[in-house]
């Protein structure tokens, strides 16, 4: 994509790529106003959807304060695509009407818990690997069903995309046997089960 | 879109424009495997994303019960770009660090309460204005705040697109007053605040 531009447009990289250390918010914040206000059309490039998880409201924030137009393009999220690569609907007529998402930095809300324990929403955790057995003990110490299909989904749409499944229970065992790394996004609930969408 | 399409391509709606009347899912399923099995490519085309409330399970269930091998692309779901289009992150750093999306038919479940509750997350509603009214007399009565930000944002990324806020104590009245109608989805918590992208 890259590559197709014309020479006139300047490419500064403030990605997250693996070894590439990344631009801190403030600092990515900061080029872009400084270049707007230098009179350019600036492109703010995003894996995922800038809303969710991408902290696009804070670069508008940081243009609105110079007063700087932005218009907003919606991503597809990895909170979709990835179970979606999975072949895991998030909601599904019958199992479950609705989806909690959440990121993986702490200790889940009563909100994201209770979703799981009642069994009413899907839940999703992005960058969820790192405490993925603290989250198992907090659903499981709150009355869930140790039953309850749980997916991790490696490496989403890449060729090295992985998916390891497990109840509740097994997770952890399944994920530490595997050698699951981030990046990955941890799906609990029913349509995380093997074989949902392969029989009606 | 469509009329770019070559003659060989036989274009069969099941849309719900508004007017015509939908095509029952059953239907539209029997319709993909019918035309797979003529050997022809199908391609199901889908507003939004087809796992989250697009009922894409449900055709790749009927596939496979036929053996048809499917493949399924993520899209970009009103659940996102209805607040999005009405500059509304469904997450910030500070104000929010999770999601929840549910629809409204029906009274919310316990963990879409308590996301609005505890203020843990966005509670996002879609087909959610029929039962606007219920939905807030079920949060108020669990304890939510009643200055919890509430927004409508009715037809998003149209030219008639349209964004009712108020305090969730006032939104109903608010909501009636201006007339509020389907298409329509509903945003709860801090997020939806007038203003919160307007200022650093």
């Amino acid at each position: 994509l890259l590559d197709d531009l014309p020479e006139t447009v300047e490419v500064i990289d403030v990605g997250k790529a693996p070894g590439h250390h990344a631009v801190p918010q403030d600092e990515i914040n900061r080029i872009i106003v400084e270049h707007a206000e230098r009179g350019r059309t600036v492109v703010r490039l995003k894996g995922g959807d800038p809303y969710l998880f991408g902290r696009g409201g804070e670069e508008v924030q940081a243009c609105a304060a110079r007063g700087i137009p932005v218009d907003v393009v919606p991503g597809v999220s990895s909170a979709l695509a990835a179970p979606a690569a999975a072949g895991i609907p998030l909601t599904h007529r019958g199992v479950v009407g609705a989806a909690h998402i959440a990121h993986g930095h702490g200790t889940l809300a009563e909100a994201a818990v209770r979703a799981v324990v009642e069994g009413s929403a899907t839940l999703v955790v992005l960058m969820g690997v790192a405490l993925l057995a603290q989250h198992v003990e907090q659903l499981l110490a709150a009355g869930a069903d140790p039953d309850t299909p749980v997916a991790v989904v490696e490496n989403a749409t890449l060729p090295a995309q992985r998916v390891t499944r497990a109840p509740l229970l097994g997770i952890v065992e399944a994920a530490e046997g595997a050698g699951v790394a981030a990046p990955a996004v941890v799906v609990v609930g029913a349509v995380a089960a093997p074989g949902l969408l392969e029989e009606p």
